[in-house]
């Protein structure tokens, strides 16, 4: 059974390269889509395809509107999301990404280190599962299949 | 028309007191509801309901679970939600109301400083409207009168 | 039985007056709520609230996007909603909520003139019943009563 | 990820065969659907099927009963849906089709000349992503992949 | 608690009526709506609004769009919905109201004599409650307050 | 772009299988999916299934239970349902079929005698198409592929 | 705010009672419904309305049905439901109760003695707070009133 | 046209395994999917991914909530689903999937011992069939293809 999984959260380090990499390595048959991860790109895309906007308000507005379209096809595809939270950052798109498959009735995984168990208290209770760590999450993905 | 308004966002001024006092002078029909706004009440409710729990983690699942119940109750009576963001926490509850609310089709409004238009730009994007302050935010509600 | 009826449309003339206080002399129980009929606030709304903004298209979007909000919360109140179109002008808003409201179930009457037959033909279809008169639509109105 | 895009739209230039081609040579994974292009038949489908209707009022609903069982079986199949608005014509059609795409939550992009931005204000304020060109709107749906 | 009860079903006996004042005698505190049991006003209703149609059929459909408007509106108010099937007639539209009910969710009981047992099985089994006369069926509303 | 097209109504001719083999003669990429239309079968498989019940209408309902579930199943994976009425019988399962579909925003084509405009004229009202004959459908089907 | 709370679950004691009576004390403006707790008129109800029944499944299933009419109507109006387990008896239909209203989106408090921790472990963590005692099941109640 | 089987129900014989031999005998077109079947990985997992927990409902509740986002994927799959009660252990689980089964409008089959006639009798009415053995119900799923 092939399930399409959504990987929100952090766009700074390489979290879903090894995500991917390890699922691969365990012949799980999924597909990984995510956010735009190139983070000069989703911050750039408004400008580039509308054209100069009149300041950052309109610019950011512009880019988002086309990172919501693309979040939101994706995200309709998906069986699982899992969202992952890091130290740094305000993460908002996180947040929002993960509240949003919830209130889908997506299946949902939370990562955060535990430095983040408080502030995120009540989405992780919302959510299906919380981890700590991307070998966690991949053992719940893993148990789908056992 | 009398309207249910929920007012999600930090809980650290009285944003909310000013907000009702307004709309009193107003003479408009509104009731307001919001997320628990004693800090100390929601991080110990879990406790005080359920006794001692044997460690942050499980103290935090406790609270959350309780709070989460209250929001939905509340929210799922709100004709229109209103969610504050401001420039201090991480506010990931704010991020998650908002977010539910516009995947539940609720009319949303973010109030968020001009600091936040950035970190903030793809959530405002999918919200029906985002201002800068508690009075303009009103200004919106008066506008659903005239 | 108190049912409340959006009523779309032009705002260009004084039909929604004519339709309430006819309603009002048949005694029927109906609440009418409406879009903005006031053109120019509909326009400045957001401009008054959010401040000048750096052009027509940046304007139109504010204002849009407090109308739309409006709109959202009491479409949701309708228990039927009623679409005029008139001769003159695009009226794509009219078009817009008609479509909004059957696409949410909502009971819909279409009022066109003779003239607007083709170019309506679709979405005279989905909507259920087309009159070409405020007084027609009344009378369906009162049938729901007899 | 093979993706269907419903194009709505006018039906009186080819912007759906230069957005498919050129579609085709970024090799996107994109399978287009529309309504009816050919107006001749799209007015006549009625008649054709169903025989002689008595007058004008008749010959369109039976042809628009027809229409719209069409456009509600791709739409259905939608995972992304482009109106385009052209200068001339009311195009109530493409407001229907938008208004519909976007109360049943698809991703909608609107395409629309510099001219038309007030009157399609508030429909483009709901919609994702409104461009003023078939590239940009090709640019959004390549943004889905890269 | 107040609940509003959908009468479907045949016209041409008084079954409401016996219904309505025997709950009134039970001091239970129901409203009952129904389609319009007028039979000659639910067969004239589109030509007494929309004027005279060019024959049979064309009558027909301006009728029945007015009738499934008035019906689409009552039935979203219904807590309950009670379809009478009666030995004659086709009685298709007290088959389309039960199933669109019990589609929708609404809690149905459906009231038919011994001779219908076997045309009306899948619709029956369909069904939350199948009883044989209009006291029964009053008995099982009965039964929600004790 | 293939399509799952569920016939509902009569099974006493072999309507079905014209159907199936006009649309395989236009090479149109459709499936067909329909009621048990083994008559004898739909009515004996709850007592095949469950063993002898005690009386008509428990085996009745037996039977309804198994037909209404595989009824269930098909539907759910329809994208258009054709619903026959003939003139014969009572056909409570084809108007149930027809409605459910319709409630449940299925794309919906009504094949009905003139004989029976007036009895079915608000389920006409309400499905997308009314054609007199199986051809009929048939074009119907067939223009969603030009 | 006037809550309406559904309680679920066995109905061999008077906790509902119990728990009906503190809520007044503390002047909480809660409706309470329930399912049918005097248990033999529950058992006896299908035969009462619908006469004998040839044996207990049959006579089981006439009960049954009229149980789950009367449970789907008052569950429909709760905003909230509470399910106690206690330590005999399979009490099915409170877990069936307890999952309906979950996947309705009902918010849902679960009531059940230490004892039934493990087996009740998945269903505990699908709503959204798990209590011992009736006292505590209250305190939450009145949790959404401070 | 193939179908997803969701098997609810007790872990602790080899009915699955049955069921899918005699389907392949049948070559019925069927993917079968199931809660985790081996009993105390499903306890363990818990532990297993997030290391120890302080006592045993800490424990239970990490496994659930993995157990949880698994049947949640899996049943979001299902066309049908078969839910079998033994004579032993409280089995709410099967309870919790049957129900939460039927209430997402899964078409659902309930396998129960003739004993569990009287506990079962609210959930058996709620789905759509109810038989006594694993055969039967495999028979039941045979017929969608005759």
């Amino acid at each position: 059974m092939n399930l399409t999984v959504y990987l929100a959260g952090q766009i700074h380090d390489d979290w879903r390269d090894q995500l991917e990499q390890k699922a691969k390595e365990k012949e799980l048959p999924l597909t990984f889509v995510a956010p735009q991860t190139n983070h000069d790109l989703s911050d750039d895309i408004g400008e580039n395809i509308l054209g100069k906007q009149p300041g950052n308000v309109y610019r950011d507005d512009a880019a988002s509107s086309i990172n919501n379209l693309r979040t939101q096809v994706l995200m309709e595809k998906a069986d699982v999301v899992i969202a992952l939270f890091g130290e740094q950052y305000k993460q908002w798109n996180t947040a929002m990404d993960a509240s949003a498959a919830i209130t889908m009735n997506k299946p949902t995984i939370i990562i955060r280190p535990e430095s983040l168990i408080h502030p995120l208290k009540e989405l992780s209770n919302k959510a299906n599962v919380t981890v700590e760590t991307v070998d966690q999450a991949l053992e719940v993905l893993n148990y789908i299949y056992v």
